[in-house]
């Protein structure tokens, strides 16, 4: 980071999050209109303090190493609601506004679009748009 | 474990999942008729297959080392209604009917009972019922 991350949330609040041995907690998303639950990634600590500051999710990619906003490239951000923390603060869940309605990269809404069903991981959900058109 | 596993759920569709280097994946469950986020927890390949088999939600307690039949001391059981999978498939969603509507050990509905507020995180849903008389 080049900037020093705004602070829309305290170094206090930050600190009563359990954070695992790599510095990240599992953050879920959740569509706060449908309740449809879109995605699960993870954040670090300048993660959730940018999520709380800019009002919209921003992730850390395990695979890139790198602080993610949500849409940079898609243009699928997700505007934030709510932030919530679980009874053992190792888990968040953002309520947010789906800009766009799909937050997989598969072109879903959902990531969770495959089902068990007769023992074989069926997929339930439509592609809504075509990732090629998506990531250009 | 004693008994082996029952089988509702085949070999493959378990390769199908990607497990971390502990062997988990991270479970999500979530109200089937409400939409409501209940809680977070962890489950390995043998209680993923268990979940399937017996239709109740099985995790495997990172702290106690061990399967944890969800209500098995408070009661407080979670029938599967649906099992589902994301994209990359390292994450399981299980939709499931919470018997006493309580998920949390506080005595709560959802373990996601804190929400971030002018800066502190505040307790905003009520314990439906006493923990010690749920855990006795």
């Amino acid at each position: 980071m080049d900037k020093p991350i705004p602070s829309a949330i305290a170094a206090t609040t930050l600190d009563q999050v359990i954070w695992n041995p790599d510095g990240l907690v599992t953050a879920i998303a959740q569509d706060h209109a449908t309740g449809a639950i879109l995605m699960m990634a993870w954040m670090n600590r300048d993660a959730l303090a940018l999520t709380a500051a800019e009002g919209r999710a921003v992730y850390w990619s395990r695979s890139r190493q790198k602080l993610w906003r949500k849409g940079e490239e898609s243009g699928h951000v997700q505007r934030v609601r709510e932030i919530r923390l679980d009874c053992d603060a190792d888990v968040i869940l953002l309520r947010v506004e789906q800009v766009g309605g799909i937050a997989c990269h598969t072109g879903r809404q959902s990531c969770f679009f495959r089902v068990l069903k007769q023992d074989k991981w069926e997929i339930v959900d439509p592609i809504l748009r075509d990732p090629k058109q998506i990531y250009r």
